[in-house]
């Protein structure tokens, strides 16, 4: 039997490096003042074919179906949708701004290629209830720290910053007719990667080239920037930032800022992506709640490569792993006959928080050396014919002493303050 | 627009809840030794239809569909066989005895009623590679500490455990033929649940009653679980258990030891089940893989509704939300002109750790601080005329200090260690 294409099974090693994008994540969310929140993972295909909603190319991906009961629903594409519609629901509740953040799998129906899964995990930042411009720049700041976290630095990633509304104005001056305009914005969004032919070909019921397209580009004034440029320069942040109004998103909700993050290596891949999308609340509710709102997205597979090929940032992953490798005893059971002091001292030394491990086999005591360090076992417990005393070992300095079962979770705690490592705090 | 039925929406206050649940599971399974693992939420259906697997209740629930490519497809109901796909394709790779746990979504297609949903989560640990008794007992101590972990004692639950082997040998010894086993099995798991004449007629094929099925579990032989019962009680936990042959479990697969987790209250719902599945890798590999096998599942769902209703567990729970509440630090803006320094302050306490929170607006000062203590805030810092001193005030206690702004980092870690409570360690 095998998993299923462009699923992933995460057997410990795999699941560890999941452990350290997702304890980064939620440590750098807490840090900025956000919340957690959480939808199902099963949501109503409406909430994605809505009006205003989504995009062509999300809906294209859809991992939907029809459910027993003749439902119509799919495994949730992005959070945005299910935010919007928990908030439109709720958002009494709630003081204002509202900063929430949300980790999990998402899904879509699309071919597996390199960085892109049919399952993947994404956190999701966003905040509600606020439009100014220090909104803006809270949540481009964090997606700036969010990397920082990982060890990349200036000159590996860049944050690019442009207006859905630059674009709308350009758009609706060129005279375009509203139901042409997602079109041109999907054009817009693959300018540097679709064929030149083709995407002219597209754009020609607006009335539009790709020319003039990059000539918008080219043209597009800073000026309107300056306000964000200069709350993220007091933050000391500007430096991970560059106007580019190429920034279009494929999503059709946004309304102001969108903006992408972008590894600087040769493959310029993006790393994160959101914007402000005021109108999605609206939309999604009954139209009683309406309220401005930004966010975005980050995944872990585009990171999770990144960091791999990245020496400061594998060097971090690395040390973390090392550090969260291993049990804090391992108890070595001389004789068999005494399995059930072990077994006591087991149950004390877990009672008192420690990680503990003793073998279930009959094991020769080199063996359980053996295994304990190659496990990454901090300190082996040997129980043998001292008892009641016991043999208190700390592998990576091979000191030893001799100290009475009873009191040692309180040696291993002493050992520990005296900068002996342990991962536990007891 | 609303969620699905049976399907939840995890507002901050549920997360926050959910978060306890999760990070409580985690820590029980580390002290116990175990390494993390997951697979995909998305499975092949087969892999729950082969001979051996699961049970017919289970596959009654599937939640299963067709995908776009045609590929019959199922929303993991439950882990095992995910595990036992997984460690069939790559046990080489693993010293033995392996002792995994995961944590993750799973999916029933069932009626929606309580404690019943049709997306839960679900904590998972399995010994895989040892066939002992010890392993056995490792597996209902971590069990029962599980339940400690979240403050319930003796009086709250039993783990009762039983023998799947039992019931093997006394279905054998009265004749029944092989085909006729699953649906024997099933009605002992439904004895104290379903009308005795639709249970009698379900037996009858097989030449029994519930009379027979009845005698058997009073006349259990508890001499058989003697090891089990003495290593429990070398570590003090056979307190918590009860020797309950009524206990069968639904699913097809278990061999040996199976056990449940009930609370005590009137209710007397399981909280969690398992038990040993010693055949299953070798029938969901190709056969060249076979080992040992014990784990179990606990749901989060019924769970988290007995931590409500328990006095002491809610408190502890509750204690462990107004710690993670609020941030270290929430900077407090006299006067706007200042928000340049006071963005300045907001990224240097964060870049060492510290969670902060700066409004967006302009707001007055005396709100300020009524929002800074009302989100559970601990430190106020008030940018005003003063600067580059600013004054540090811990809401808690009034106490308020005047600091130059670059010495702010330093004061706070002082407070800390001198017993002011925060949540982050820089």
């Amino acid at each position: 039997m095998k998993g299923l294409p462009g699923f992933r099974d995460f057997y410990p090693e795999d699941a560890a490096r999941r452990q350290y994008v997702w304890e980064k994540w939620r440590a750098v969310a807490e840090r900025y003042g956000f919340s957690e929140y959480d939808g199902p993972t099963l949501e109503s295909t409406d909430l994605y074919a809505k009006k205003n909603e989504s995009g062509a190319e999300i809906l294209q991906q859809l991992y939907n179906f029809q459910d027993k009961g003749e439902r119509n629903v799919a495994l949730r594409p992005e959070m945005t949708p299910t935010l919007a519609r928990m908030v439109a629901a709720r958002e009494k509740n709630y003081r204002k701004p509202m900063k929430w953040f949300s980790m999990g799998p998402c899904f879509r129906y699309e071919r597996q290629q390199k960085g892109r899964l049919r399952e993947f995990l994404q956190l999701n930042c966003d905040i509600l209830g606020d439009g100014s411009t220090a909104s803006d720049s809270e949540m481009i700041a964090l997606a700036i720290d969010l990397m920082r976290e990982f060890g990349f630095a200036g000159e590996d990633f860049v944050v690019r910053v442009s207006s859905r509304k630059a674009w709308m104005d350009f758009i609706l001056a060129r005279g375009v007719s509203t139901d042409l305009i997602p079109s041109v914005l999907q054009a817009a969004d693959k300018l540097e990667r679709d064929h030149e032919d083709a995407l002219n070909a597209r754009l020609a019921p607006a009335g539009l080239t790709c020319a003039d397209l990059r000539e918008f580009i080219a043209g597009g004034s800073p000026e309107a920037f300056a306000p964000l440029l200069a709350d993220l320069k007091a933050r000391g942040l500007d430096g991970f930032v560059e106007i580019d109004l190429s920034i279009v998103r494929g999503l059709a909700y946004y309304t102001g800022l969108v903006f992408e993050v972008f590894d600087k290596s040769r493959s310029m891949r993006a790393l994160a992506g959101g914007g402000r999308y005021d109108g999605l609340i609206a939309a999604l509710g009954d139209g009683s709640v309406d309220m401005p709102a930004i966010g975005f997205g980050m995944g872990d597979v585009v990171l999770s490569n990144y960091i791999s090929e990245h020496p400061a940032a594998s060097a971090a992953l690395n040390q973390w792993l090392e550090a969260h490798r291993g049990c804090d005893v391992a108890i070595v059971l001389v004789d068999e006959a005494q399995r059930p002091e072990a077994l006591g001292v087991l149950q004390a030394l877990r009672d008192q928080g420690f990680s503990v491990e003793l073998p279930f086999q009959v094991t020769k005591v080199g063996k359980q050396f053996q295994t304990a360090e190659q496990s990454g076992a901090r300190h082996a417990v040997v129980i043998g014919s001292e008892w009641p005393l016991v043999k208190l070992k700390h592998l990576a300095t091979r000191t030893e002493t001799q100290v009475p079962h009873s009191e040692l979770a309180q040696s291993l705690r002493k050992g520990q303050e005296h900068g002996v490592p342990g991962r536990s705090a007891a």
